[in-house]
């Protein structure tokens, strides 16, 4: 990993699962942003993400229930005391909910649920920054981790043309929806920002082994991690308004 | 427009613009569906849906709110006995919201709702009708409109691959990203119920001037309906799972 260029990073959901991980790897990397800020609904309940705060400094926890407006506007506030003037660099909007239920099971109060976590609050997590964004984007040139970029963690699951034959095995109308949904939002914000020199893309993290994939998933938190930082790390003009996964691959939407 | 082998077809939203047109060119057909469902939320509200049931035999005008459980239940009830033994060969989800509203002016609450009413509501509608839909196809062969086939009216605006460039002039955070998830939960359905004999598919009517298409769209309301019901009577297995456009050519995601 090599983010060196860029100076601060927000994550979203960061007390457990890949939103951890992710905070680790780079909290420890010789490399790192020199801000990193790990916002959770309830970091307090985290020991992990405390222990990680003392542990590596120029890591801010900060609370945030991305589905409550209130307190994405004190976040917002607490977020600007910490990046002042260069504002932010990278939003990874990872905080997400997701259960299987099939056309049987599924309920309206389930599908309304997973869109609220899963779509509406990255969109006005997102909205929250924008600003914070601009003032970093504003400093530099090009587009890429060392200027603003948002990334939406999203799912190859929110691929409507991967689910299909063998792909539409894992059965989950309201988990898929929102990340198809999400999608939507990645690429009409793409369409939006990308005059302001804002690189906005989603991300597959691969089917990773944490309390959401399951014990039965392909990869280990490290090896999902490995990856995502890396493409990252490398994004380019051309990763603007894309779905890519933890190995850099395009993804069909 | 030859859809003499389907004798039953239901509509929502059909009190007013598209919804009514496809009523309309369907009732007045020579080779008509016998049986003609035609759903609002307030059928006693709209002077032209009153009258053109009384004008066509076989049009039954039955109370459906798409967003209402309990509404969807007396519904059910009510079609089941206008169907009978043979089923219902063709449910057009068409009922649906949009307004446009951009980075600065779209809510929470307008992603909400445009994602209750034209996401969540066509999968619940489609659930309380399915044993219909699976009565119908029971009593044929093949895939196609003579069979059982759920048709839900997408956009092209929930195309997240056309959401680009010129393409994204059209700036609505809710109603493409409702879309989309339509798109989502029509492959879902089209997953699920392939091995039934049922059809799923999403369906762009073009740019209509309707009262959501407003004064400046590309087509009349008869050259869309027009359109739509040459692609529906023409459905076969290539159809299944796909996006296609009211001239029958397919859209990507």
């Amino acid at each position: 990993m090599s983010m060196t260029l860029c100076k601060s990073v927000l994550i979203t959901g960061s007390s457990r699962g890949l939103g951890l991980q992710l905070l680790k790897e780079m909290a420890k990397s010789s490399n790192r942003p020199s801000t990193i800020i790990a916002t959770a609904r309830n970091p307090a309940g985290s020991t992990a993400l405390q222990k990680l705060s003392k542990t590596y400094p120029g890591v801010h926890i900060v609370t945030l229930d991305v589905d409550n407006q209130k307190s994405i506007r004190i976040a917002q506030e607490e977020v600007r005391s910490i990046v002042g003037e260069k504002g932010l660099n990278c939003l990874i909007n990872n905080a997400a909910i997701g259960q299987s239920m099939d056309i049987n099971t599924i309920t309206p109060e389930a599908m309304m649920k997973h869109f609220q976590v899963n779509t509406v609050s990255p969109l006005f997590v997102t909205k929250a920054f924008l600003s914070l964004l601009q003032t970093a984007a504003a400093q530099s040139t090009g587009m890429g981790i060392q200027r603003a970029v948002i990334i939406n963690i999203s799912s190859i699951r929110g691929s409507i043309t991967c689910n299909w034959d063998e792909g539409a095995n894992f059965k989950s109308y309201a988990y898929r929806t929102s990340k198809a949904a999400l999608n939507m939002v990645t690429r009409c914000l793409a369409a939006d920002l990308g005059s302001d020199g804002i690189l906005c893309m989603a991300l597959h993290p691969g089917w990773v082994r944490t309390d959401m994939g399951g014990p039965d998933a392909d990869l280990s938190e490290e090896e999902s991690v490995s990856g995502m930082l890396t493409v990252l790390s490398q994004l380019t003009d051309k990763d603007h308004g894309v779905f890519k996964d933890y190995r850099g691959n395009n993804l069909p939407w």
